[in-house]
């Protein structure tokens, strides 16, 4: 096996494959890259056994072959080569060793047998479609924040695509929730997409998945009920998905009332950001009094002290209404819709509040406030 | 107590304050900050029980008095409000509440009694002397790298200042040193300082001092056998010192040698980061191989790998002359020469080599090899 790639191409690719890898692998062949030289391409490939990112690229490939070795390695030195400079990548059978050779600098690398490394999934599929990776970006980047850390419930581990109808429309929606707050962003289904049994993708994988495709690619997403596969160009990307049960997110969003408070985000957000000072707690309240045209913020931390400010608004309701949150759901709300106007649906009963932007008909958050 | 002050100005204050402060204190009086209100004047203090820092503004002063209020929390509050605003600090005895408001925001901290501040020290000093703040922080932000930093020697840890006499002349000089590597910096004596019995900086305030002085100010130095504090303008610093055992330095710097290695700062520098790459272990092993011209860099790695590369340099030795350093101890001294050509002075019985800087005399390290 010997091959030359430009030490830019292997540092982007080395260092992609490198965050996939699993950090402290139980077995070394699960932290490493398998490198697979063909006639005219090369393959790299990691995992993590829940996912698998593989790059092919085209090279002057001199003698194929294919071995593994740690990825952590050959993204550290690919690092400190020089970026424009080719380096050649070649596997002595007899030693065991992959020499990595650049300008007077050489690396000889041991080496794990190819045949170890890890099958994640079988490569059959039951359906694909096409979208653009804009749009699968904005269906992840908006929601996942919302998607549970350390939930039993492994449904709400991640991010969830489903088909809805909608006004007579086939709309492809993203969502996430951990039970305490959701976030919906919804897009025209990809052209074709007539059926979809609706997927759960886990939240490292959606993570993966919003950093490895550029903006101008189309994506061809390829999936059964256990796994998706996307691929673009020479990214190809697999994962198994989680299992299905994720619950009837449509009617948890509130219904329409004549309580709204419209509020400029950025203010609100600054606002939150003051009165959590104080806060002993990721968990903290924060108390909103809302009045004709005033929100009044108050946290109270046991044994900091108290924190209060007050911010314009504009608000529909006759009496004024107090509700309370946990500072940080709805601050993380806030951050995703970044700048513009908010709009409040509340709800006298205490119920959840529904967060739109003006503007963006796009999203839907959703935010379950504190029982007192 | 009651003053004002801008936000801007106490988020600087408080920042700097929060720093030093212990940051897990075993009570809460160790993460406190004591604010003492005069007629026209307000101190800020912070220690850790080893260090103290001090800042004196003039405010104007409402109400004189003292209380003690967390200062991580005091910190991050006046890091959200808006730093071009003033804001008033009024301390409301009965409630035990120190009130923080600017704008529409109001902050209630609960506040710790101001007799409960620890003091570090008496204010009684032996002698004192004047120096300026850049030679002050040149004298440590070059050598304390050097510094131990678990040693059981605790007069390892830190930088030691020592008043020499070279060529007649009196010299200050600023040392540290592991026992693997040392750095001396030396600068002509401060005006009038004719005796000094040599201190040790701890490695914490030797940070410090190097952060909250200004290149442009007078350090007013005073000291006594177990302490120093240093002054200028609003900042007072106070630190007691280590148990002065230092080691005789001087006698632990290489004799001249006819085997010179003349080789570019950047170069090596670069060359040794890259075969490190291999290192699985922060003490790992470089050999350098010099012969006439040429320095071969080579790293074997136990379980990863070998680097190797080649560099330019000058030799004026006969015969090649291979030796082996700990990687991070050479790039450690070279990241503080930062440019330029570096000159080691060798030892074909495999001593301590000496580098210094060409066209710098007021910089000596020393970095001991490795035995074989």
């Amino acid at each position: 096996m010997k091959f030359s790639i430009m030490v830019e191409q292997l540092d982007r690719i080395a260092s992609q494959l490198n965050s996939i890898a699993t950090h402290q692998p139980l077995t070394p062949i699960d932290g490493s890259v398998l490198i697979e030289v063909g006639t005219s391409t090369v393959n790299f490939t990691s995992t993590d056994r829940q996912c698998e990112l593989r790059y092919t690229v085209p090279v002057l490939s001199q003698q194929e072959g294919k071995v593994a070795v740690p990825v952590r390695l050959l993204s550290q030195i690919a690092k400190v080569l020089r970026k424009e400079e080719p380096c050649e990548l070649a596997f002595d059978q007899e030693r065991s060793v992959l020499s990595v050779s650049s300008g007077l600098s050489l690396f000889d690398l041991q080496t794990l047998p190819a045949d170890d490394f890890p099958e994640l999934a079988n490569d059959e599929y039951d359906n694909e479609f096409v979208m653009d990776a804009d749009t699968l970006k904005d269906m992840l980047n908006r929601t996942k924040f919302a998607a549970a850390k350390d939930d039993q419930r492994q449904f709400l581990r991640g991010v969830h695509f489903n088909l809805v109808e909608k006004d007579n429309k086939k709309v492809f929606d993203g969502v996430a929730t951990d039970g305490f707050r959701m976030a919906i962003i919804s897009h025209k289904a990809p052209e074709g997409l007539n059926e979809f049994p609706g997927i759960i993708v886990a939240e490292k994988s959606a993570a993966i998945i919003s950093r490895i495709f550029n903006s101008d690619e189309n994506v061809t997403v390829s999936y059964t009920q256990e796994k998706i596969r996307l691929v673009s160009d020479g990214t190809r990307f697999t994962s198994l998905l989680l299992a299905n049960d994720y619950p009837e997110y449509n009617r948890l969003i509130p219904s329409d009332s004549d309580l709204n408070l419209s509020i400029d985000v950025k203010t609100l957000l600054f606002g939150l950001r003051e009165v959590l000072t104080v806060s002993s707690d990721v968990k903290e309240n924060v108390t909103l009094n809302i009045t004709k045209d005033k929100v009044a913020l108050k946290v109270s931390s046991v044994g900091q002290g108290q924190a209060k400010t007050e911010l314009s608004g504009t608000f529909t309701g006759e009496k004024e209404l107090t509700m309370r949150f946990v500072g940080t759901h709805l601050a993380g709300v806030l951050e995703i819709i970044d700048d513009g106007t908010a709009d409040f649906t509340l709800n006298e009963t205490n119920g959840a509040i529904k967060i739109t932007k003006q503007g963006d008909d796009t999203a839907v958050f959703v935010v379950m406030p504190q029982k007192n």
